[in-house]
């Protein structure tokens, strides 16, 4: 059966995901700055041909994925009604996902056609629907959850996350996006599968019970 | 200069000191049950002459410490009015402290003397002078800060904690006492000087900025 995986998600050690006044300047929040300096360099080490812990992290987080879904946040800055459609998101011309990309939003658009097979589409259906939709444009493979925290919070609630992957780092946010935050009794269906450190970050895999 | 420090700290990957529901057959709340398994792996050990990651983080805790603070729901399992006085701590005749005991209530009753150097005593003043009476009885020493999350906030929130160490454990504990909680702008005064994975825990340990 085809999973919905969440990989490589960046929480300080105070367990946010996000800072605070995020915007267009500082997508990811106030003070998160180089929280995803760990994910960089695996990326970089994995571009070398190197190995390592961190690495492992982000090559488990590429495999078997054919479809993705995000929160609106996470796809761009602006908040409310589109005043700029323009905005494609922060990833350029030719974005890393190269599949359809689920956005939920309650400000619809027209779909966004990007090169490399990347789509993004904008949804305001409810999570069963769009992750419906997202595994049947996926075809059979897994489809990733981005984030952010708001909209994991609601797949993790609803139980349609089969596993996540965090990454905490050692820093502390101070404020923001609590990952583990609004969850009702929707979490105490995960155990921790994993915990693995590395000099850069505690690795956390959680799975269902 | 003498110092307040925490150590040994344990809370759940989703940041909980302890569950809910705190009672007699339960000290640390629901849920909570093997959570400083860690501890006392690594406590013997320590007693065995084995080394590691986890005895390195309990050794440190038990060097140079003259007095202990903590909160009066760590000190045993009443709430409101003492019904019953002959409650002396968790600990036995002989507790592991052997030295003075500020615990934090609203509640005062007489101090209690036990066996070994261990002597409790009730206070309700704020955590500054509370602080000062244990560096006071420490004669040098530094003082442990040993919980739980509402105390050690407490003292979070003032900046008087100078180190404090957390190791967080591949559980998920879905509620209780958040550790990282109603801590106002007290946590922008610190930040991660350590983050050490060993099989059983990430040790996290905080410093002043
Ligand atoms: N730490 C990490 O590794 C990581 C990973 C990913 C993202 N991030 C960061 O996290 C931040 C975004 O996270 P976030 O928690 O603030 O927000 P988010 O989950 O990205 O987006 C939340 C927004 O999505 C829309 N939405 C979500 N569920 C919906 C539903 N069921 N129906 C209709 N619309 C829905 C709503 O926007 P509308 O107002 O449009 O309705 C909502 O305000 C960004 O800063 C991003 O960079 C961090
Ligand atoms: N995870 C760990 O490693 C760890 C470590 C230590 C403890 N714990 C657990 O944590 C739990 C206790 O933590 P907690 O956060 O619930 O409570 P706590 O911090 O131990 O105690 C809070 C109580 O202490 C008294 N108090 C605190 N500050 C005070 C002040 N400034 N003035 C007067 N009274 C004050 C109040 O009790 P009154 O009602 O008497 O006024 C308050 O309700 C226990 O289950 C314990 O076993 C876990």
């Amino acid at each position: 059966m085809p999973e919905l995986r969440v990989h490589n998600l960046t929480v300080s050690v105070d367990g946010y995901a996000a800072g605070p006044r995020q915007r267009l300047e500082q997508p990811l929040g106030e003070g998160f700055g180089s929280m995803h300096e760990w994910m960089f360099a695996a990326m970089r080490d994995l571009a070398d041909g190197k190995g390592g812990v961190d690495v492992e992290y982000v090559e488990r987080s590429k495999e078997n994925i054919g479809a993705t879904i995000m929160g609106r946040n996470m796809f761009g800055p602006q908040r409310g009604p589109w005043e700029d459609e323009s905005w494609t998101g922060w990833w350029g011309p030719n974005p890393p996902f190269h599949n359809d990309v689920f956005v939920h939003t309650h400000h619809l658009r027209p779909s966004v056609v990007m090169e490399g097979g990347t789509t993004f589409h904008f949804t305001d259906e409810p999570v069963e629907a769009v992750l419906a939709r997202a595994f049947e444009a996926a075809a059979g493979k897994d489809v990733q959850l981005g984030g952010g925290a708001a909209t994991v919070q609601q797949y993790l609630r609803a139980g349609l996350v089969d596993e996540m992957h965090c990454a905490v780092v050692p820093r502390l946010l101070c404020r923001g996006e609590r990952l583990f935050d609004n969850l009702g009794d929707g979490i105490d269906g995960y155990r921790v599968a994993e915990l693995v450190g590395s000099p850069a970050a505690a690795h956390v895999r959680l799975v269902r019970r």
